[in-house]
């Protein structure tokens, strides 16, 4: 019943990562494939958010999506439904993805004719960060019930992301989250970061992430 | 003006973890220490459960917190106020705590005439699930937004957990959380896991989590 593959990546067996995915990101700019690398904590919103993307964005560009997981393929399946081109990386264990992971999903996917590729990466803040994927730039979603005090506490992840949703605005009044905190925790960390506060529930801020992206898939082309 | 310390814990140089961690719980069952590992996402509540836990507990036991976190000291300072006594370890950028950095914890630490021991673990669904610290158990807080099928995508996190306190009940209305559901998958990964609704902030739930941990204290001591 389901088109989509599952792969099963293997650890990288290179120590330079950072060449490996400076090659991998040459080739997909020669190809004029934008790679996005999502990352986020468990249950944040990331395959809701991405849903919301596809479907705005689907008549306007070719998307495929990889989804990494540890060994389940439920995100992959609410994806394809989609209608969107998927595919489930399984990293077996492993808590993150690494450029050679990652070029191992783009080459089993077939990623000619896309114009855009969203990597989900594993669900953690710690791990992921530390690898560059490859990817044209880094998104984060970050979820209101999560707490404005999180870009202190990840340093890391925050500094290397080019954008940060911060997703559930529905629910801001349920907890205590202040955005201006979070904004100045963010910019404290990376003062280039846009945020961009969005709920992908309701659709609250996410034409300003599509147009991030439109923008950003656009110059990758230019 | 903090009375607690920092300390930076270095990766382990063992290659048998499950040795040193089964050292360790030995030696602290000598001791009577009951060493409880707490483990969960970033920003489930890990450490206002921790605040009020100590709160119920702190006149029926001495009780000492090791916060683990890759380089703020936000938590530790919370703790200390409430008057226990605290340590922040600092893993420098590591995902996860062993057998041994647990240990060099608590040689810093102190851990004589103490009863229970909360080692506040890095908010990680994934890392933390596969090194064994030593602990007498392992327990973790899933939160109400993170959603129900958390047990299906980390599943080695919820086979080694113990306990399972679902945090933040008082937001249940406004998510799509299935309690039933949630019961279940966590069933699926560890059958024994004892499944606790709770709310740090109310206090909803908070008496049979007491409880669970006294039980636990006391048969360690026995």
């Amino acid at each position: 019943m389901d088109k989509f593959r599952v792969i099963e990546v293997k650890q990288s067996i290179f120590e330079n990562n950072d060449k490996q995915a400076e090659e991998l990101r040459k080739e997909l700019k020669e190809q004029g494939v934008y790679l996005l690398n999502l990352m986020s904590s468990p249950g944040s919103g990331k395959t809701t958010t991405l849903s919301r993307t596809i479907e705005a964005l689907r008549d306007e560009m070719k998307i495929g999506v990889m989804e990494a997981d540890i060994d389940s393929d439920v995100d992959a399946r609410t994806i394809e439904q989609l209608g969107a081109k998927a595919i489930q990386l399984h990293t077996g264990g492993m808590c993150h993805l690494d450029a050679d992971m990652t070029r191992q999903g783009i080459e089993n996917f077939g990623v000619d004719g896309l114009d855009l590729v969203i990597l989900e990466n594993v669900g953690n803040l710690v791990c992921p960060a530390e690898f560059d994927t490859g990817a044209s730039k880094n998104a984060m979603v970050l979820s209101v019930p999560e707490g404005h005090d999180k870009p202190l506490k990840y340093p890391l992840m925050f500094s290397v992301c080019d954008v940060v949703l911060v997703n559930k605005m529905d629910v801001l009044p349920y907890f205590d989250f202040d955005m201006e905190k979070c904004k100045e925790y963010v910019h404290m960390r990376n003062p280039k970061a846009t945020v961009i506060p969005i709920c992908a529930k309701t659709g609250e801020g996410m034409e300003q992430w599509f147009d991030w992206l439109r923008r950003e898939v656009a110059q990758w082309n230019a």
